[in-house]
């Protein structure tokens, strides 16, 4: 048998533990899907009806994407302090895509944050390349403390491996940190300094939900090296409309990687669905319909992570302030005593397989991340308790108090009662 | 620069000439463009029309496609002779990211029939993995000949490469041949024997323009280790939606590649757009609407293709009768001497240069398709000659005789003066 030599391929832990609790519901059990970070709520009426009106759009176009979409991008990120040119912009099937492409276009080894998005790793094994694990400091999650990056890069040179980028996620999955300012200069020198390049994965970039905060890219200090991804899939909701954007850099480095990264997206995915394109550049244009939908969200999101967050926090676990994204990154830590005693659990994952077997709660493990088994943080993703139906989450999104909505209520009120169960001091053992 | 140290890559001939002609007709240029296989006709209403109201679906949905796709997938393959059920079916963008995807499942090297379409080589350069040529036999175009397969996979055996597929298309790009079956079925033995997974591209498969010509897929003969591919984007002109399909194997290793296939899709794309994939699944469920138009497009095709090949012959060229697809594969190589010496043209890209350059006709040489640069065949796709608007292409869908169509007499004539003019004895260093 040919495949027994084949190394294994690792299913997307968000999307496999996503279709086995779509599997669960099926089979009628009632689960909260906070596994993965979907946005559950419906598409923007104005975008719905630009993908009508470009349905008879059927040809290719150009493998970057079509003009009017990269002009749209370029304004984009303008109007975030970027300048950019729409032959810096290429457009893929998903920033997931763009993300691979990249790291074919780059080469070489890649280092990773630890933690970081389950498929930055997962991509770079598919290709042959190595990822390169290098921690977080607390708060400062997606970007690699850039002291051990030094470090890392330096050892792994030496051992004759070749790291040639660094990826950072800005504001942060799976912590929902975002990175501080300093931190992201301080790596811009590293990366500088030891030839890397950088690829920001910004995804949720409009999803700052701490009015304080600022995500500050890395294009801003080190533009020459800086590519920057993004797309519809968080700000918009639009995952299923399967559309991303890269940005790169306005030098020789950013002309060579651009043409690399088009060449392989001609030979792996062609182009982006022609009727996504057209509706994306309408969005990318920000008109003030766009930009309220997102402020909306972006208030849902924030009201909700927060309502979660207080959960965890009240039976327990260790959680960071709600500043950016839809997810939570709580420890259980504190009860590691409890949570061996009374369930036998030691690690992550069967603290997640407890949650979601015993209590109807679905969550991913930490090690799912990049994190060593026995860490029992786990990652809950609120985007998807906002109703079952069009029309709960449309409520959801208009709601003055959206924690106040019957079915929001209903799913706080089970995560509440799960996670009390399990870190009450009487545990099942007992009774 | 890290850069350059990197592997190069090519990116896509045919894409990239399509958009080398696309930029001559910007700048005013009258281009011919029979560069690439892109169909130029207009979508099908009703299928516009389920797009459309598929608008509202955002969710990623299962990386493998939703169930009705793929309940409606296994009914297209099971109405072609080919048992089939949903759970063997496995959706993407397109049919070429479930090709490369396939590459990756798969694993170690594949052998390509010479000549053969652009990227199946160029992926397998992607990941590492080498291309092993074999050629086809005259009339056999898109099957590795049965004797040299066996020959050239226990070479590379021999010399500790890892041959572990074969690539057939079926009917073939570039060669718009379909292989005889009596080779099918000896390629299948030959397969067996050597136990290499066959990869089936039949994306051509309802574009079978002779009526006694059949296309029988290596399926039917090595049921246990064939994977078929196929989409919308040339039967039903929807290049720029973006949705393939592949058919694993109802085997044990069937399962396993498809849970690996499945488990690349997830790292590198998620999924398909979810509005393609309504789309789709009323599509592959063939009703009237959809049967007839493909049958008009398939009679267009032929049509124009006939036509374009008379011109061919006419001109000195050898070139195979038309049995499908939209291709030509003409070969000038009764001119060699003419082309030399009247033009110094030695290679196919030279003549490929000379006739976009001198005559504002684009077409693809052989060298694009694997074979060797002094090859004087090209590849001419006649599928964007019916238009340049969606009226001019509808007209051209509906017409008794649509090469008598203003517009598309005009290309004819302009195809037939550049051929005429290259090809005459009064060639321009005699004048």
């Amino acid at each position: 048998m040919p495949m027994s030599i084949s190394p294994p391929v690792t299913m997307s832990a968000t999307l496999a533990a996503d279709e086995a609790i779509a599997r669960r519901r099926q089979a009628g059990e009632q689960v909260i899907p906070m596994t993965s970070g979907e946005i559950g709520l419906p598409v923007l009426p104005v975008l719905r009806e630009k993908l009508a009106a470009a349905a008879h759009l059927n040809s290719y176009g150009p493998v970057a994407g079509s003009t009017r979409l990269r002009t749209a991008v370029a304004g984009y990120w303008r109007r975030r302090g970027l300048e950019t040119w729409p032959d810096q912009v290429v457009c893929g099937p998903g920033s997931k895509p763009l993300l691979f492409g990249l790291l074919l276009a780059v080469g070489g080894d890649v280092v990773v944050p630890v933690p970081s998005w389950v498929s930055y790793a997962a991509q770079a094994r598919l290709v042959g390349a190595r990822p390169i694990p290098v921690p977080v400091l607390p708060g400062q999650g997606g970007v690699p403390d850039p002291v051990r990056l030094r470090r890392a890069v330096t050892a792994a040179r030496a051992a004759d491996r070749d790291p040639r980028a660094v990826v950072v996620t800005l504001p942060d999955n799976p912590t929902g940190d975002v990175a501080q300012p300093d931190t992201v200069r301080r790596l811009c020198a590293v990366a500088r300094d030891l030839d890397l390049v950088i690829v920001s994965d910004e995804i949720y970039r409009d999803l700052v939900l701490a009015p304080a905060t600022r995500a500050e890219s890395p294009a801003l200090h080190a533009p020459e090296r800086t590519v920057v991804t993004t797309g519809l899939t968080k700000n918009l909701a639009l995952g299923g409309w399967r559309l991303g954007v890269a940005r790169l850099p306005d030098s020789e480095l950013g002309r060579s990687l651009g043409e690399r990264l088009t060449g392989v997206a001609s030979q792996i995915w062609s182009s982006a669905s022609a009727p996504a394109q057209e509706a994306a550049a309408y969005a990318f244009d920000e008109p003030p319909e766009v930009t309220e939908y997102i402020a909306a969200c972006r208030r849902l999101h924030g009201e909700v992570a927060r309502a979660v967050a207080d959960l965890f926090a009240a039976a327990g676990a260790l959680v960071a302030p709600v500043r950016a994204t839809c997810y939570l990154y709580p420890d259980f830590e504190p009860h590691r005593t409890l949570l061996e005693r009374a369930y036998g659990v030691r690690t992550g994952a069967a603290l997640a397989e407890l949650l979601v077997a015993r209590h109807g709660v679905g969550l991913l493990p930490a090690s799912a991340f990049g994190e060593p088994a026995g860490s029992l943080r786990v990652r809950a993703a609120t985007s998807r308790l906002y109703g079952d139906t069009d029309e709960e989450r449309h409520a959801a999104l208009t709601a003055d108090d959206p924690c106040r909505l019957p079915w929001v209520r209903e799913s706080l009120d089970r995560v509440a009662e799960a996670l009390t169960d399990l870190t009450s001091e009487t545990a099942p053992h007992d009774r």
